[in-house]
């Protein structure tokens, strides 16, 4: 296992902009996202020379009850009668559809293909959202007993804080950065650092004539009543966003990828594992068994270690998640993510940044869509052209995709 | 394309009684069909050995309210922590599967799969099935129309009668045949002729004292008003059933095949195509261009042509689909699906046996379970395992599984 017959490059990365967009169904963000692809391929690619899709999406089941999307998006973008196929994996969708696109490639069956990830929740109201979101638990043990996302990672959240002594502040210390690296991301949902929010609701207190709110820091902000409790100790600012977006690569074999670009970004490791379905199931809560698998899969594939990592994008859709994604994809410790985190090493200028793009929590999770839209970074990272949030020199990235409560967890590595 | 890097074959396979279980969700019957399909490996298969999990189901969102059911399935088995991955394609959800865990073992990454495929549908009333189920042709168009997927089979039938001049028997003699079929199969949902069923109403009414009906024959019987129109031409036994069950095949490379079983059933062409997601937006009614595709690729990869194929299982959604089938994989001339049907050339005695499991409409149709079960009978066919149904000498088979109205089709060629 882990040796492939073929290398595998992504040759071109796009997305829509994310956010709420009440006039747009999953079908305008999907086009959207192919054609800003489509456009990022160096030397143009006719959509004839595309031979499947490979499509990351949660629930349009829940969300806009259209299933069979696969074949559908493909029609949409002009691939008719290319062979179009749906993947689900909870939030992990289109991090397992890249995964099975580069299979498939490393099969010989196909030279090029295109992997999409799409996602419409703006639609439903919040609760109904949280509903769809939480069928991806147990239906027969967490939802009955009335546990919702929210409330599965605040466990793993308070067992972190019990073992390892992580903190609140630690937390806010991840939603301080993303949100930090969002504000330079066109494309995030939340283009505002916490200090940009903490600023317009001060001035928004003015201008209604309350009192004004004198918060010392985004600290102070974090910990107010601005900053509601959603399940201890996560707070508002610690889950990631309801989003609408999609995301969209196009993967070429070695034979081809020359062919299209000067800078391919080659896909040198893979992996994917599970995890018990039912978090009582675990034999920890304070790191994820899936993540763990996959990543020495794709480390192994690679020949590379955690230490060969210049730049990365984890599932952060809660604070702790993110927290728990350093630690089990090695980068550190485990046990002392929080702490490093509020030190500033995965900040844009530390020396591992993390979610450069603003991550799931300020560049918005349409669940689908997400792991796509981390390759979409690494590669706009490893080849120069992220813009304001460029991190220099980057040779190495790893995207982290995780689905679920972690019972699904794909793992990417690539290299210029 | 269309050359894999290395052969894959087929070294168990297993399904569930498929029927309505009112006391079992899709978990048991998954269970159910697995150990049935590890039972079948003739040199004991360790679950240790299984590296990864394709699970075709179309919506255990919108059926059970539960979503990312592959690692859910794979947890239940003891494949915790390997890849476990849901695949939807609308009815041709497990198809797929099984095509990319061939891709998957292809590509040199993995070296023993399980392929999975599983609906629980009979919670639901009717309506709400029927409902569920035409969220996978367009929703915005179709759907607003009134169409569900009667009147869009029943929009192809009578396109194919007004062009071919196929008749309402020749569509009942597909029921007949596949409910004849499905009288030897022993998982069918439906173990009964259409006779069985026929006499099986006249001694009802003789019980209640009501005029007895005297029907000539079977065709009388599936014209009168005991076989309801569904959407001219199509009537009840047009249609197939609604069905909860599983089934589960193993699949491993042409390097360990030999450890398992002395008759592996190589999976020699694999091909996948679509087509416009709405009806209308189709060159023809009277042909799914997408299985066209679909059997083109496969039978290019096998070397083979249509005259090669001695058994196989179609896509009998409702009737009129298994005629469609007939000709588009090239097996019958276009138009004379019908006629071949109603002179018996696809019975069990015929000279290509069609559906000797008894098909959708027999066997029953829990559709993300559909695909796998027609490799089970492929399977058992091919080593002589099919008991009262078995055809004699059958070296190559052919599965032929469809999506929606047909934008998408999967196609499966075996030899033994």
């Amino acid at each position: 296992m882990g040796k492939l017959f073929r290398n595998v490059a992504v040759i071109g990365a796009g997305m829509s902009k994310f956010g709420r967009f009440d006039r747009k169904t999953n079908r305008e963000l999907w086009v959207e996202a192919f054609l800003d692809s489509k456009k990022s391929v160096d030397n143009d690619i006719d959509v004839k020379d595309v031979e499947a899709l490979f499509l990351g999406n949660y629930s349009s089941d829940l969300f806009e009850k259209q299933t069979h999307t696969a074949p559908l998006m493909a029609d949409l973008v002009g691939l008719t009668p290319k062979a179009a196929m749906r993947i689900e994996d909870a939030c992990a969708s289109s991090g397992v559809a890249l995964r099975l696109g580069v299979l498939a490639i490393a099969s010989g069956e196909y030279d090029i293909v295109c992997i999409g990830g799409t996602e419409k929740m703006t639609n439903l109201t919040t609760t109904e959202v949280t509903d769809a979101l939480a069928a991806a638990s147990d239906t027969h043990s967490e939802v009955l007993a009335g546990a919702t996302f929210p409330g599965l990672y605040a466990t793993m959240a308070t067992a972190h804080m019990a073992k390892f002594g992580t903190t609140e502040e630690q937390l806010m210390a991840v939603s301080i950065k993303n949100h930090a690296n969002g504000a330079l991301n066109p494309k995030a949902q939340m283009q505002n650092t916490i200090t940009d929010i903490m600023n317009k609701r001060i001035e928004r207190a003015k201008q209604k004539g309350q009192t004004v709110p004198s918060w010392a820091d985004e600290y102070e902000f974090l910990k107010s009543s601005s900053n509601p409790m959603i399940a201890y100790p996560l707070r508002l600012f610690d889950c990631s966003l309801i989003t609408d977006g999609a995301a969209c690569v196009f993967l070429a074999s070695e034979e081809v990828a020359k062919k299209y670009t000067d800078t391919p970004i080659w896909v040198i490791g893979s992996g994917q594992g599970s995890d018990a379905f039912s978090l009582d199931d675990r034999d920890t809560m304070t790191s994820l068994r899936a993540a763990r698998v996959a990543s020495q899969q794709a480390y192994q594939m690679a020949g590379l270690g955690p230490q060969d990592i210049k730049i990365a994008e984890v599932h952060d859709c809660f604070t702790i998640a993110e927290i728990l994604a350093i630690e089990d994809l090695g980068f550190f410790e485990k046990g002392t993510g929080g702490r490093v985190t509020l030190e500033g090493r995965t900040a844009l200028d530390g020396d591992l940044p993390i979610n450069t793009s603003g991550g799931l929590k300020s560049k918005g999770h349409p669940v689908g869509a997400s792991g796509v839209a981390q390759t979409v970074e690494i590669f706009k990272q490893l080849r120069d052209e992220a813009g304001e949030r460029q991190v220099s020199n980057v040779e190495i990235g790893l995207t982290h995709n995780v689905g679920g409560s972690g019972s699904t967890a794909v793992v990417h590595i690539y290299k210029r």
